[in-house]
């Protein structure tokens, strides 16, 4: 059995910077043809001088146009008019990190008030930049997102032209927004469809499903199943694959994310399968993107088949999702 | 300043067996005058000769008469009258673990239906013997103890002349259940009044405070706090100090357990003397413990005084909770 996947997209990668961006920049061209790249690197993509650079990085990394890395600005509440309709030519989209909220995010915005974002917010209205959003307040971990939907709410009402994308929902809280507000969209991870704070905290700790937000209650991934699963039109499929060495990982203090990227079709093919959707998976990691985002991605044909994939234990130093496990389906090649 | 505890009690502790025996035992007869010592060894504690050779070798391990090890044995639905009766010796309250819940628990109770546990609870409430529970279902992480709620009330009702001690409670509706029935009571451990779920995942994840019952909510602490603080007649202090050797903890699949024993008593003086109710201490770890389960312990004094003490990093190879960092109270001295 053999599955077709036209154009597949990542719409939420971090692909980092130097020896690890020349290790999981395959890995991501490889199976996808295109993602959206996260800004938050050490020093966040602030400048087009820095997107340009590191887009050539990216390019260089992968080492073939194979793969569209469309390119963000690390978002601040200062970008003007002209320079964001100059960065426009370089950029697909503007990632807010509230202050402090993940992995290289203290440069993030402080203020969620109206008036301290609008200079940029009313810009990117006008120019048709999405706003991507990493939704957390700093309060309870298991509340973080919950308690950031009232700022999503006022975002989508004062700002009612400005296309905004709710990264890596994790909550049914925010699955129930998207039909509330016509400008609210999401992106939903692999990792947030399988596991819950049980698969993290509830047996043994387990670092490898430690990420940002994190992954909550059986009845929230119920929710984010429902809409992935059907693919509601507001949905698209973003890995966040956060790749971090084993070593940050498995010592004290572990670093948040999951590496997801070169698993992640084989495993979104298994659990499609599954619930007896194998049908929707071109919608959700293709389609839906192609839609929110208003573009035309480059062609490229991923063939799954049903043959057993046994995960890599490492990519060089990182520990991927489902190490040393086997998938039902795997890629059988790339055309 | 100086705060004299007149025979603190621990009155839920681990431990262990063989070398680590060796290194924790002495530190909690060190604080404290005595303990309800728990009987999850790898082999379990279900007979009379197992338990009275374990108690040797706490005595062994501890090398004075300055600590009482109160002993308990591992619940089992087939214990006699008779058995239990000659039992009632040696043990002060049999300790009930469900199936697989935490370490060492594989030979736990797989039912928690009344007719399969009535033949042993019939006799340890006649013969006055307390009931000791590890109150979690095998649900999601953050409901296990309120679902076991149910249970609770079960055992209570039908068993009104059984003293039930519901062990290192963690949620404001075992707070709750306090009031509701004479024969519940509960211990408190010091972990469980100081975090949430935000200390173990919020911020980066914290192997060495992952523990079952794992912390809660705000609210949930916030409810331990208010019966702690103000010393609610059936509340006690219990470790449920559970050390674990560091490699066990900071490895991939962290072992749960916070091993608190020789800290206890200075951050216990700390939290109460924050909240202004120092002078509530001494019922919290002696007083209300001594009444619940009617008995005399030795007589010792644990003087501490307003002094930094600085927590060792490692006590052999275990790291224990505040590690490397200070206390405002230290122990000045035992008599």
């Amino acid at each position: 059995m053999e599955l077709v996947l036209n154009s597949p997209l990542d719409m939420h990668l971090h692909l980092r910077d130097a020896d690890m961006l020349k290790i999981v920049a395959p890995l991501s061209s490889y199976s996808f043809a295109g993602g959206i790249i996260m800004p938050n690197l050490v020093s966040p993509i602030t400048s087009i001088e820095t997107l340009v650079e590191y887009k050539q990085r990216v390019k260089d990394a992968i080492g073939d146009d194979n793969f569209e890395p469309l390119m963000t600005l690390f978002f601040k509440s200062d970008y003007t008019y002209d320079f964001l309709k100059e960065a426009k030519k370089y950029i697909s989209a503007i990632k807010l990190y509230p202050f402090g909220i993940t992995t290289n995010s203290k440069d993030g915005v402080s203020s969620m008030k109206i008036e301290d974002l609008r200079q940029t917010f009313e810009a990117m209205s006008e120019l048709n930049i999405p706003l991507l959003v990493h939704g957390e307040t700093n309060g309870f971990v298991m509340d973080r997102e919950k308690e950031f939907g009232s700022v999503y709410e006022q975002f989508a009402t004062s700002f009612p032209k400005l296309k905004i994308i709710m990264e890596h929902i994790t909550t049914k809280h925010s699955v129930d927004l998207l039909d509330k507000y016509e400008n609210l969209y999401a992106t939903i991870t692999l990792h947030h469809l399988l596991i819950t704070l049980d698969d993290v905290a509830g047996g043994a700790l387990n670092p490898h499903l430690f990420c940002k937000p994190i992954a909550k209650r059986p009845e929230d991934r119920e929710a984010l199943l429902s809409v992935a699963l059907l693919v509601h039109p507001k949905v698209m499929f973003g890995s966040d694959s956060a790749p971090h060495p084993m070593s940050k990982k498995e010592s004290c203090g572990c670093a948040a994310g999951v590496f997801t990227a070169p698993i992640a079709l084989q495993a979104l093919a298994t659990l499609f399968e599954k619930h007896g959707v194998l049908e929707n998976l071109q919608a959700f990691v293709s389609d839906n993107a192609k839609r929110i985002y208003n573009f035309t991605p480059i062609k490229k044909k991923v063939v799954l088949e049903k043959k057993l994939f046994t995960t890599p234990v490492l990519y060089k130093n990182i520990v991927p999702m489902f190490a040393g496990s086997e998938l039902p389906w795997s890629i059988k090649n790339v055309r």
